[in-house]
C-alpha cells in the first residue's frame, strides 16, 4: 500500500504473520496505508519502544498489536503512545490464545487495549478502519458498504441452503 | 457535561451505573460531552436500536456499552452501527464477569467490538478518549498531561513506601 | 418437509449447518414441518428481526437458533419473540464452544433461551418436539417410541459388547 | 396455587428453595397452578422416580429441576419422562455453579435438559409459561404484557438514571 | 475371565469401550474376575437400575463406571448401592472431559464415587484391585508386585535414554 | 474412638481439620477406629513416609488425606503404599480448590488416588466405610441404615417445605 | 536492612504490598539486603527500564517483581536483564489471579520468568535466597534450618491436634 | 557434555524427553555439563529421593524437573532439596497442561518451585543458566550474547518480511 502508513500492524514473531495477514488485507480493501512490522516485546524490548516513538513522528495513526501466550506486545505499546492500541490474542501452544487473551484485555486503570477476539486480525482491522472514519465521512461510508457487502452474503447462503435443501 | 454528545454511555441495567459511573467521571475530566442510556438488548430491543440511530444523526462518535452475562449489548449495538463500540464486560452473577467477557469480545468476523478488562470502566473512557484524540492534538496533550500525571503518581507512592520502610 | 412450518431453524452462518443438520433430520423423523434459515445476529440483525415476525405471524411455534463464538443469536431472538427459543452452542474458534455456551445460557432475568449442549443438535430438536408434544398426545407417544427405540439399541450393543469379549 | 398443577418444581435438597421460590413466585404471578418437591437424585432416587410417574398420570405438563454441584437431578428426570424438563443450575460449594452447569446442559444425545443460566429460576419459570403458551393463547398474551412491563420498568430506570445525573 | 464376577465395569455406550477395555485388561491380569455392561443412565435409566441390584445379588463387590460429558451414570449407580463405585470420566465432545470430571466428582454429601482421572481406565481398576485385596493379602502381595514391576521399567527407560545420550 | 485405628485421617496442615473434621466425625458415627494425622508431603516429606510405614504395619487398611492448592499429599501417600487412598482437595487460596482437585485426581497411570469432590470430606469417610464394608456384611448395613436415614431426612424435610407454602 | 541490596522487590501499585510486604520479612529474617520499589510496566514504563539499570549497575543479583491483572511488570523486566527474575501473580480484580498467572508464567521463549503461585511473596523471596545459596554455603546452611524449623512446627501442630482429640 | 554435572535435568517418563530434550540442548549451547534422569515422582519415589541426595552430594547446582498430569515430581524433589528447583509443565492428556501447571505453581509457603510456562523446557535452561550466572560473569556475558543474538533473529525476520511484502 503506498503512501504514508496510518495504522502499524505489530506482531511479537513472524509466524504470528499467518494470523496478521487477514489485517493487512482488509486494511488493503479499504485503502488505508499500512506498515507491517516484526518485533518483540520480550526480545527486542529496545527496539519496540523505538519503532512506536518514530510511529508517531510519522503522523501514524492507529496501532494494531497482536501476541501469543503472556501477550504484552500490545500493553507495552500502549504504555508507550497514546494512539489507539488494538490487540489481537492469537492462540498459540498448550493454553490455546487464552493466556494471550487475558494478559491483553485484563489491562490496569490508565493504559487501555483495545481487544478483539482470539484470532482476530480481519475485525482489529475493521475497528482501525471505525477509528479512522470518526474525522472521515468517507471511510465511513466504505464500512457501510462493507456492511451491505456483508449482509448480502448471507443472505445469499440463505437462498444457496434453502435451494439445496429443496432439491 | 453540556454540548452535543460526542460519547454515548449505555448500559443493559441502572445497576450497572456502579461500575459505569467511573467512565462518565473520565470523559468529565477530559471535557469531553457524554450522554447517558440505560438500554437493555433483550428487554428493550428495539428501544436500543432507535437509540443508536439517533445518536448516530446527532453526530455522536463514539460508544460505549457495558452489560453483564451474557452480555449482548455492546455486540448488537455494533450491528446496528459503524461508529466504533467499546465493550466493558461487568462481573455479575456465579460466573464473575468470565460469561461477559466472552460474550463481548469472540465477536465473529465483521463486527467488532473494542474490549476492555471486566470492570474496565475508566480504561473504556480513557480508550474513547484515544479515538477522539487521533483528530484532536489538544485532546492528545491533555492525554499525554494525563500519562504523566499517573507517573508522577506512581512515583509519588514509591517514595512514601521508600519512606515509610526507613521508619 | 410439507406443510406450514411449525420449526423455524436458525443459524448464524451456513457453516453452521454441518452441526444444525441434525436437528432438520431429527425433526423429519418425527413428521414435523420445519424452515431453514441463515440470519446473523450481527451481520443481518434487521433481517433476523424481521424473520421473527413473520414466523410468528404464520402461526410458527418454537425456534432452535445456532451460533458460535459470542453467540448472540438465540438472545436477540428470544429478545424480539415470546416463543420458546432453543439455543445450540456451536463450538468454533480457539474457545471451542465455551464462549458460545456462556453467551446463549447466561441470559439475564426476564428473557430466557432453553440451552442444549455444546453441538446439541439433536437434542435441541428433540426438546422441540417435547415442547410441541405438551398439547399434542400423538407426539408424545411418538416420543416414547423414540426413547424406547434409544434404549433398545443400547442394549443391543451391550449383547454385541459381550458377544465379542466372550469371543 | 389452586388447581391441579402443570408444573412441577423439584429441588435436591430444601436449602435450595432459596433460589428456586422465584421460580414459584413467577409462576404465581401467571396464574399457573405449580407443585414443589424436595427429592434428591442421590438420596432419593427411587422416590423421585416415582414422583415423576406420579406427576405425568397427574396431567402434570412442564417440570422444573434445579440441582448444585455434580447436578443429576434434572438429567435423571428427563430420563424418566418424555415431558419437557428445564434444568436450573445452582450455585453452590467450590465451584460456584459452573460444576452444576456442566452436568445440567452437557446431556448426551437422544435426552435434552432445557438449561437456563446459573441460579436463573425465574428464567426457567419464564420458559415454562412460553412452553404452555405454545397452546394457550391468553397465556401468550400475558406473556407479551410482561414483556411490555420489564421494558417500562428499564425505561423509567433510564429516565431516573438521567434525572439524577442532570441534578 | 471366568467365575463369579467380584466387578462390574459399566459404560454409558460401546464407543467408551475404547477408553474402559484397559480396565478390563488391568483386572485380567490381577485374575479378577468381571462383567463388562453397557447400560446408560438416560437412555436405560431402569435398566441400570435392576443391573445393580442384580450384581449385588450375585455377590458382585466394586463397581466401576466410565462416561462422559454429564456423566450422570457413575453417581446414580452410587445412588442405587452402598458397594464402592470408582467413576471414570470420558473426554467426549467441546469440553473434553472437564464436563464429565465435573459431574462425576462433585458428588453431594452422603453418595460418594471414587473419581480418577480423565480416561483413568486403568487406574480405576487398579484401585478396585487395592479395594479388593484390603481382605486379600495375596491380591495385595500382587499389587506389591505390580509395583516393583512399574518401578523397574522406569529403572530400564532411565538407563535406555542415558545409553542413547551417551551414543 | 478407641481400637487399632483402620483407617487414617491425614493432612498437610492443622487449619485444614476445619474441613476434615466431618471425616472424624462420620466414621466415629459408624463406630470405626481411626487416627489424624499432620504431616505435609511438602514440609516433612520423610516423616509423611515414615508414618505410612508404620500405619501399614499396625494394619491400617485405608487412607484419607486432605490437601490444598498443589496438593501433592495424597499422592505422595498413594506412592508410598498399596492401600486405598482417599483424596480430598480443599479449597485455599486464589483458585479456590480446583487446583487441589487437579493435582489429586490426574494421577499418572499405576497409582491411583479415589478422589471425591472439593471439601468432600464427609464422602470421603463414607467412601473408606463403602471399602471396609466390602469385608464386612454388618458394615454394609450400617450403610444402608445411613442411606435409609438420609432418605427419611429428605423426606422430611420435603412436608417441611409443603407444609410451610401451605401456610 | 541495611547493606547494598543483593535483591529488588518491585511491584506495579503500593496497594500490591499488602502481598509483597511477606517477601520483604522473609528477606529479613535471612539477613539479605534488600530494595523494595513501585514502579508500573504500563504508567512507568521507562521508570522502571531505568531502575532495572540501576539495580544491574549496583551489583544487585535478583529481582522479585509482583503484578495483578495483566501483569506485564515481572516479564517486562525479564527482558531488560540476564538477572534471574521471580514473578508474583497477585489476586486482583474479577478473575482473581488467574489472568496474572498466565501473563506472568507463559513467557515466550528465550526470556523466562521464574513464577510462583497466586499471591506468593513467602515463596518468592525464600527461592531467591535458594538462588543466592548457590553460591553461598552459609546461606544454605540457613535454608536447611529454616525447613528443618518449619518441619518441626508441623510436628508440634500435629501433637497440638492429637491432644486436642484425645481431650 | 563433559564434566561434573551442575544441572539436573529430571523427568517422570522418558516419553517426556521429546519435550525436555531442549533444555539438554540449551544448556549445552552454553557450555554447562549436566545429567539427565528419568525418574518418576509416583513409580519411583525413593530412586527420586536418592537420587537428590546424590546430586546434592556431587555438587550440583540446580534441578530443572519436568512431568505433566498431576505433576508431582518438581515439588516432590523442592521438599527434599534447598538448590533451586525450575519446574516445567508438560502438555498431557485431556487437561493439555492446565493439570500439570496449577501441580506445580501453586506450591504452599516454605518450599518453592520456580515455574515456567507449559512446555518451556528452554525457558528452564535458561533461568539455570541466569541462576549459575549470578555468580559467574563470564556465564553472563554468554547470556547477554544469547539475549542480542535473538534480537538480532526478530530484526532479521522483520527485515525478511518487509522484503516478502514489497515483492
Amino acid at each position: 500500500m503506498s503512501g504514508q502508513p496510518v495504522v502499524g500492524i505489530v506482531m511479537g514473531s513472524d509466524s504470528d504473520f499467518n494470523v496478521m495477514a487477514e489485517a493487512a488485507n482488509t486494511l488493503e480493501n479499504f485503502g488505508i496505508a499500512f506498515e507491517v512490522k516484526v518485533s518483540s516485546a520480550h526480545r527486542t524490548l529496545a527496539g519496540t519502544l523505538a519503532w512506536v516513538k518514530e510511529f508517531e513522528k510519522a503522523k501514524g495513526k492507529v496501532i494494531i498489536a497482536g501476541a501469543g501466550m503472556a501477550a504484552h506486545l500490545p500493553g507495552v505499546i500502549a504504555a508507550a503512545t497514546t494512539l489507539p492500541v488494538i490487540g489481537v490474542p492469537i492462540s498459540s501452544g498448550a493454553l490455546q490464545g487464552l493466556d494471550a487473551l487475558y494478559a491483553i484485555v485484563q489491562m490496569p486503570p490508565g493504559v487501555p487495549v483495545a481487544t478483539v477476539g482470539i484470532g482476530g486480525a480481519r475485525n482489529a482491522a475493521l475497528l482501525a478502519v471505525q477509528i479512522l472514519a470518526v474525522a472521515d465521512p468517507d471511510l465511513r461510508a466504505s464500512l457501510q458498504a462493507y456492511r451491505e457487502n456483508m449482509a448480502a452474503e448471507v443472505e445469499a447462503k440463505d437462498q444457496a441452503l434453502a435451494e439445496r435443501l429443496k432439491a
